[in-house]
């Protein structure tokens, strides 16, 4: 198979997680973010007005050219059969054929046999969760390092990043840590939400929570509003789709991106 | 002190934590909701349109009454000095002393030193973090079990539940554990938020949250929206506030709940 090709240069180049985060290591043990990596990380698996995947349908088409099977991670949730029909239909819409990784005692093999994977959104703990539970952390960062395509929406972006401290989800289930595959090496805050100026409510806006994150870590955060996309292929960081983001980073204040900006400078960490 | 005249009481009554939660072992060991219990658990610190706590001022001075000396936790904000200053300024302008643990090497023999606690609003997770660091769990159960005053509010509310399972708020560092105080036997979900019906936004609303929470836990959450209050004492637990709450009990549709209701049937677990 095509990944094979890449090992040899996955093993000299690859950094260790541990050298970039002291103290921590995850399962599988490495910051997989490599020149060979094709991610797409998708900020909302629906817009509004339009039906599940629609407005990525023709950046999905275009990132995944000619691959024929697609392994899906429905562990976001909890229903996982109804949620493998939905992206199952959408993607046969679009030409590929879907194998869920929750049919099957050994979901790694599924990984293993597919050509790309698509991690759907919900709650990014139960997701983390599951991919612990099952022991999917290392296989996912060595297939995205030797090439496969990796897509996430929504919990599917958080988890690329490398923790889940910037979710927006509620913490309704403990994994063992919030490290997460470390693809790339930025934070994503999906569904990014501009403040309200009519709003009344007192809770923090979501740029005072992703602040509150820098008063903690060093790692820069894109906030990817709905509609956004960011791409990265040939060591190019792009943001793609229609709304724009805002990138944080720590000690600097926040930045526009327009659609089609570079991200690479940004979001070094 | 008056607190050693209930400690057979507690030894003989108080529920061990890792008897209602099989595996789950909290720092202190204890479950710790109890009738000496005294406690008033707010949805958030200030409300639109008025001052740091000053929608809760009333209540407070009712359900405190006497007390002269509380000690106070930062810990859910970065600046620490700042928040105490703000905090300790309202509190001295409703009669009581406030001390905050951060300025001390031992904030153990803070809580101890006073009379009730304040625990504020910020990050959830910073803050049960910090607890744990500072190893207070165990103290703050034992004296509220005793019968001290505990006041929380957002963030402080939060972690007098079983668990900060229902929190908001970003995880922005990781404790060593979800388990929280288990002052009480119910999750607490503050500033609460009713859905849009105008919003586009597609994340996910705060009661669709919440039912995931319940997928996965059995535990009830009171949805306590901008305003309101929860006030435990006597054994009695009381609605309070302006705003009124929503419960959510596994298997069972929400239920409104109006200022003034008893809750110990509701949010019995």
């Amino acid at each position: 198979m095509a990944r094979h090709r890449f090992v040899t240069a996955v093993q000299t180049t690859t950094l260790r997680y541990n050298e970039a985060v002291p103290g921590h290591r995850t399962q599988g043990g490495l910051i997989s973010h490599h020149k060979t990596s094709r991610i797409l990380l998708i900020s909302n698996s629906t817009l509004h007005g339009s039906g599940y995947l629609d407005h990525a349908a023709d950046e999905i088409c275009d990132f995944l050219g000619n691959v024929q099977k697609v392994a899906f991670i429905p562990y976001a949730l909890h229903d996982r059969d109804a949620y493998t029909r939905t992206a199952r239909e959408r993607f046969q819409a679009m030409g590929y054929q879907l194998s869920s990784v929750h049919t099957t005692t050994d979901p790694v093999d599924i990984v293993n046999q597919c050509d790309a994977v698509f991690i759907g959104g919900g709650n990014t703990f139960r997701l983390l969760k599951a991919l612990y539970d099952f022991d999917l952390l290392g296989t996912i960062r060595t297939r995205v390092a030797e090439g496969m395509p990796y897509i996430g929406s929504s919990a599917g972006s958080n988890v690329a990043g490398p923790t889940i401290k910037t979710t927006n989800d509620m913490p309704i289930v403990q994994p063992p840590s919030f490290n997460a595959l470390g693809l790339v090496p930025f934070q994503i805050n999906p569904h990014y939400l501009d403040p309200d100026p009519q709003s009344t409510h007192k809770g923090e806006t979501r740029e005072e929570r992703i602040l509150q994150f820098l008063e903690e870590n060093d790692t820069p955060v894109a906030g990817l509003r709905e509609g956004a996309m960011i791409r990265i292929e040939n060591e190019a960081m792009t943001l793609k789709g229609s709304s724009g983001a805002r990138i944080f980073r720590k000690g600097l204040g926040p930045i526009e991106v327009l659609p089609g900006s570079r991200l690479n400078e940004l979001l070094a960490s």
